[in-house]
């Protein structure tokens, strides 16, 4: 099947087929598309029409699928299946794929499909199953290609024969002492060249990158982009190589990590979803609101301050929405900008400084050129040229402390190692409306006592 | 040189070495560092230290280095060595790569190159260059691997080896027909378990997954999410295959459209930086900010309407902001997890109306919760109790809207093929701001009506 031709969903056709009880027409579209087509099918089916697809699928494809839903989808299908045919499924999975899905079943299930699967694939499971899911010990897969120091190309050609239906994507023949520590690595193509007698050693890249079982998963996506890497070999506290992680399993950590960087700054738990139960979506975002009503509360309470001031003048409660909106919308495209720019490391301490005296800037910059329109044509629709300027100066005000404030909170939060994301937009609005309350209102009170208003 | 050992820069390391004029020990430095570690630390040094840098550099390490900086830096960078040097680096490079660079030099210099290149390479890159930079073609690069279906394995060996030095991740030979139609692949691991003399077709992958040259990156990389690809064959209109992208080039792809929704929902030029100048950042942002401006003083004409009330009770001046920013906020909440979830098709338009309605009703609750807790605060702070009851009314009624407006908006521009993201947030605070001032405002109007205020 070519990418080219690839259809968007089968989703209709197939429930139209089980509707009308016409399985066989259903298992035989099935064994057309790819488990990746099946996975999305799959997923979008009502529970029911799902079940009844899994169960058409040989113990491969139906592996496959399994790693394609999301977590509740995949209880669903597990339960309805027997142990047993849940067995000859997991023993179809890739060990890292295997200790996911072991991991979420119930003890006692988890025991007996442990039981159940191939000895050696068991206990490299259950290695796997120590790992936490967000380090390289949990992304890993055991699966690996690996020779001795002292072998023959001969040798390292014969473990990929006996690994090849295992591995899917082998890149690269690990070499190993002794001891069992990783000394070096000898990509396909150079093993495909070389003479079958020649001495591995002669032909092994010696000391390639890797990285340690509890390295953060984050931090090894970063290597796979900083080095172009298509896999990774992964080494335990002595050195030892315990598995290998490869990109596909990095690209999701990668987007994963980004809309973190973004949920986080919307004031959002990172696992919402919108498709979440109305329930659960009510008690992810809840907290992050009660703290938004709390900042919120303080911004009222500045403008309470100057209760008297607007009711000499009520124009001004008109017209301060602006100031804190404007100020709230530049502080978003500052705090956007740094938080991008130090999740890909272009800001560091070093150049912090500039940063943030150029944010102030832009903000003054912008402030004036939307400050003055805003002035001018409220001048234009008869407002008193005063409170035209008193508009044009908090505004200047505002977006400075805008830039200030979205370039600092996120700045601080990391050097105290905190993710400069986190609910900083909440700050940030807190902030420009506090600051162009304050500045706005403070400013008029301080016209109207020198008799400007 | 092992990753978990990486030093994080020799920034400092090196200016002093500059400064002192210690230039072997510089040079001595280069030669230990990964070319992307020296291409990090040219990025980061001030331009006439990063040009003293780049001079020691050998051609293939200077190559990498000016594909690692950004576009200006690589502009000094390039304009600080002679023309035959210049084509010493380019010839350094795969094809992608040089015609990437070369699309940005001048003309004149431009074609100095292109004379000095190999002929064949030149030939290929000036096909690259044809495309446009975020289609399939524009990321792919020349080199490959292929032989005619009539080949042996020995002569598929015989091309992995011609090309090797030429390929950093041989993964596949690709098998084409006498028009050079693609017409399968054989992966390395195959290639290396098979007997010379076998013909290639009895082990080859027929109509493996492929991409046409104009299909768009994003495409591309979803592609190779989807189906976990290291690398796919790109084919012309005909079905020729005319060259391969690899899936380290698609990751930065992938980054950078995760980022972009993010920037045009935060209401910002996608090709923003932190490190922009001033001037840059200026025109960059002032745009949305003038697109925000027009909105803002939408939602000051609606309270301008009901200048009257708040002239009555200016304490609602006070509370309005509250309304308004906590809408704001929930509307953030609402747009993140639709946008993200519509960026990878977990909603479309079947689900969509489910999504739209437990949006507001997750609104009305969060509303209910949050509304309930403001007004009981105000009420034990001496406000008015018919005060309170307007406060908890209004943040139901905006939270609603919040969550409406938070998924129609996103969803309406999808429907009209335009970016889902794109300012989102600007149009959307909007709406919650002219939401919470008009029920607000509008239902204390009634009350007074009513003689309850």
């Amino acid at each position: 099947m070519t990418a080219i031709e690839v259809k968007n969903d089968h989703i209709e056709e197939v429930k139209g087929l089980i509707e009308a009880g016409r399985e066989n027409e259903v298992a035989a579209l099935l064994e057309e598309l790819h488990t990746s087509d099946i996975g999305r099918l799959v997923a979008a089916l009502e529970e029911d029409e799902a079940v009844k697809v899994f169960k058409f699928l040989p113990p491969d494809k139906a592996s496959a699928v399994l790693l394609e839903v999301d977590e509740r989808r995949r209880k669903a299908l597990i339960s309805s299946i027997s142990s047993e045919e849940l067995i000859d499924v997991v023993h179809e999975m890739e060990t890292d794929d295997a200790a996911d899905v072991i991991s979420e079943l119930p003890v006692e299930e988890a025991k007996q499909v442990l039981d159940g699967i191939d000895r050696q694939e068991a206990i490299a499971v259950q290695k796997l199953l120590v790992f936490a899911e967000d380090t390289a010990g949990g992304k890993m897969q055991a699966e690996l290609a690996a020779v001795h120091e002292t072998a023959t190309v001969e040798e390292a050609v014969e473990e990929v024969r006996k690994k090849a239906h295992e591995i899917e994507n082998i890149s690269n023949v690990f070499v190993i002492d002794k001891e069992g520590r990783l000394t070096g690595a000898v990509p396909l193509d150079k093993l495909i060249l070389a003479d079958p007698k020649t001495p591995i050693i002669t032909i092994t890249k010696r000391d390639p990158i890797k990285v340690s079982t509890d390295m953060d998963q984050e931090e090894v996506a970063k290597l796979f982009q900083k080095y172009d890497l298509i896999s990774v070999p992964v080494v335990d506290h002595d050195g030892k190589l315990v598995g290998r992680i490869t990109v596909d399993d990095i690209v999701d950590v990668l987007e994963e990590e980004i809309f973190e960087d973004f949920y986080k700054l919307a004031g959002l738990n990172t696992e919402a979803r919108a498709l979440d139960s109305p329930a659960r979506s009510i008690r992810m975002r809840v907290p992050w609101l009660m703290l938004n009503l709390c900042t919120a509360a303080v911004s009222a309470s500045v403008v309470k301050f100057f209760e008297g001031t607007i009711e000499q003048l009520v124009l001004l409660a008109v017209l301060m929405p602006i100031v804190a909106g404007m100020g709230g919308n530049a502080a978003t495209q500052t705090i956007t900008v740094v938080v991008r720019a130090l999740a890909l490391g272009e800001l560091t301490f070093k150049n912090a400084r500039w940063v943030l005296m150029k944010e102030v800037f832009v903000g003054f910059a912008n402030g004036c050129l939307t400050g003055g329109l805003a002035a001018l044509v409220a001048y234009l629709l008869g407002v008193n040229i005063m409170v035209g300027l008193l508009l044009f100066l908090a505004m200047i005000a505002n977006m400075m402390i805008a830039g200030l404030i979205g370039s600092i909170i996120p700045l601080v939060l990391k050097r105290f190692n905190v993710d400069p994301a986190i609910s900083s937009s909440i700050f940030v609005t807190a902030s420009t409306d506090i600051g162009g309350f304050f500045t706005f209102l403070g400013l008029a009170t301080i016209f109207m006592k020198m008799g400007l208003l």
